[in-house]
């Protein structure tokens, strides 16, 4: 998980369903993989279950050793990845200008201009939420020169190093060792990019292999979320992790726009968490979450619809806000997710053999499209059960009622 | 029909499974509209089928006054679009160095390299099969300077002409009076540009939405066929018309790249046609078609089999040259329209509001994509049928063995 809002909800819906969850893995995405693994761990404290473990995965994707979350992602997540919410203190440091906050294996880093500058010419990417440094799309507030269009190298001369520097993390090692003693009973759910995945089936492909993978990611009948309306933002965030995925013959599920587009939770039904706990009447509970609703340890049962509401509401505005599609909610990306990870009835899919372009260009594609394989019938392809069916009031209505019903057990 | 190769073989399947034709309007497309009329003519007479009315359709696409075979086309099709088999005097005149033909409105126009460069001064697009000139596509072969790339207008900055150059053609007032006279009862089958189903659907959209709509164009769920490998050929040479056809509210099946690359005609099914003909043994039918099987009026079993040979092996051929994935055949692009006209259950379909993107950019999409419409919960919007799984194998045996039958029927 790239623990942000929708991820934060997705778990609250797994917890409420009493899915036996045996690890989460948190990696950078939404937000950067520290403030992912410490969102994660305040969620699962919230929601009574800090006995999960959370393991470190990948803080950068495997083809850049570097990684700056995406400075739109704070529109629909907040700063922090959960809609600003002051919920302890932070854990990533304040960027200011002429620095940038990024993410190694080893840590965070804070980059100067200089730096990026070095890091470019010695051919070094630095991901900036799945945009190379460089790219018009890589926006870096703090430091404005570099993604301004003029004089810079363009992605296509930059490249994407043909090195591979995805490295084996804990969040890897909690899938490979779940995958060893749970095997076919496992389902890995992805809800941020699929780099410690991809990892985890490198590193013992025969194990996780038997593995159910359901992840939120990709697009196929419907437009994209990034710039382009093409890509889909987790799979662009490490495009050649999602392509190793898909052909890594396991037993996989997309669970992609073409579906949670079509989930939308709108404030009638956050409403109905605060109506749970006696609360319905215009408090849609964002004082009362960001007075103490996430409060480590906290977790009566008014906090916690006080803090899934304020989390809900934050995303409906910031979606509502984003385009007109949204008018009626935000769309439950995640949470569809997990919920197809444990009821996959809650989607019809189409079995076709999938890739994901990693080049854009004449004769290649668009880096990040998640595609039908073209060479499925000459490869030996698996085909990915993509989800392009659902019932999608009916599946808000399950998630609300799940949600409230998780509430009201706690009164 | 923009008759080409497969064109003429969806018309062959066509006339041998004893559908009614109750005509057919020539567009520009794989070739100039005069070509294509002529092509359409020669291919109903040698089939026994010269009753059947041919109207000029479309000589250019709605949102360019000029078009421009695109020099690609010929490599699938041959230059005179029937596998540059001698079938009688050629429609088209040849071009020369600084000369390009174009089709207008008005008919067959030469072009100066100034005549060129006036039209683009203009503000007028010219249209190279579905690149506007300045767009390094738009490849023209006897003008070189107009698709290198150095100084020329983009094809944002050319841009795409908002007024809308579509004219009432005999071809769309064909569809018109068919969909009149038959209402409910009539299939509307485009295997080329949607301009004239377009132009008849706004010319009295009631009485046209009434009739069946079944094209070949778009993907959906696979790579495209132009250079991006987004968009698909029919569909990119007017993405606004067949855009208003997919929201004209009217029962619109696709027939894309998702199915018609499914169904590969190999050598070996064409051999059949030849055996039936008693010429199974090593002669695939060139050199007889070459000499006479086209000529007008002769249709004698034999020739009719090597002419469809002759045409079937041509781009069998060009498209093993051009892409591993068409190494066991030719894909049956136009010939599975035309039997989803007659049989809609040789597919399986997925029902989806759809829309053409018509720009490029940020924000905007891919200009030529057929994809969901997103705001189909917003708008009034109609599922088109999308065509996602086929038998390929198993049409492809149905098409052979239609051929072959017709062929038998002629001795």
């Amino acid at each position: 998980m790239d623990t942000g809002v929708d991820d934060a909800l997705a778990l609250a819906y797994l917890i409420a369903s009493g899915a036996h969850i045996v690890g989460i893995s948190a990696t950078y995405g939404n937000v950067l993989q520290q403030q992912a693994a410490r969102n994660t761990r305040v969620m699962l404290d919230v929601l009574g279950h800090a006995d999960v473990p959370v393991a470190d995965g990948a803080r950068h994707p495997s083809w850049a050793p570097l990684f700056v979350a995406d400075a739109g992602c704070a529109r629909f997540h907040g700063r922090n990845g959960l809609a600003d919410l002051r919920i302890g203190t932070s854990a990533t440091p304040k960027e200011r200008p002429g620095r940038v906050i990024a993410s190694s294996a080893d840590g965070i880093v804070t980059l100067s201009t200089a730096d990026v500058r070095n890091h470019i010419r010695q051919g070094h990417a630095i991901s900036v939420g799945g945009y190379p440094v460089g790219d018009p799309h890589a926006e870096l507030p703090t430091i404005p020169e570099f993604f301004a269009r003029a004089g810079l190298a363009t992605s296509e001369k930059l490249g994407f190093p043909d090195e591979d520097c995805a490295t084996m993390t804990d969040g890897a090692r909690l899938i490979v060792d779940a995958a060893r003693r749970y095997g076919h009973d496992l389902t890995i759910v992805a809800t941020g990019p699929l780099t410690d995945v991809d990892v985890a089936l490198r590193a013992d492909p025969a194990t996780v292999r038997r593995a159910r993978i359901v992840f939120m990611g990709g697009a196929l009948t419907q437009e994209g979320n990034c710039y382009d309306l093409v890509c889909e933002t987790n799979v662009l965030q490490d495009p050649e992790a999602a392509d190793r995925v898909l052909r890594a013959h396991a037993d996989t599920t997309m669970v992609g726009l073409d579906v949670t587009h079509r989930c939308l939770l709108g404030p009638a039904d956050v409403a109905r968490w605060l109506s749970v706990v006696g609360e319905g009447n215009g408090n849609d509970g964002d004082d009362a979450a960001n007075g103490d609703a996430g409060r480590a340890g906290m977790r009566s049962q008014r906090h916690v619809a006080f803090l899934l509401a304020s989390l809900a509401n934050f995303s409906i505005r910031a979606n509502r806000a984003s385009d007109p599609i949204f008018a009626a909610g935000m769309p439950l990306h995640d949470p569809l997710a997990a919920a197809v990870a444990l009821d996959p009835t809650l989607v019809t899919t189409f079995a076709l053999p999938m890739i994901v372009e990693t080049r854009t260009g004449d004769g290649v594609g668009v880096r990040g499209r998640t595609i039908g394989d073209p060479r499925a019938a000459l490869d030996d392809a698996t085909d990915t059960h993509v989800a392009l069916g659902v019932d999608g009031a009916g599946f808000v209505r399950r998630f609300t009622d799940t949600i409230a019903g998780f509430l009201a057990s706690l009164g």
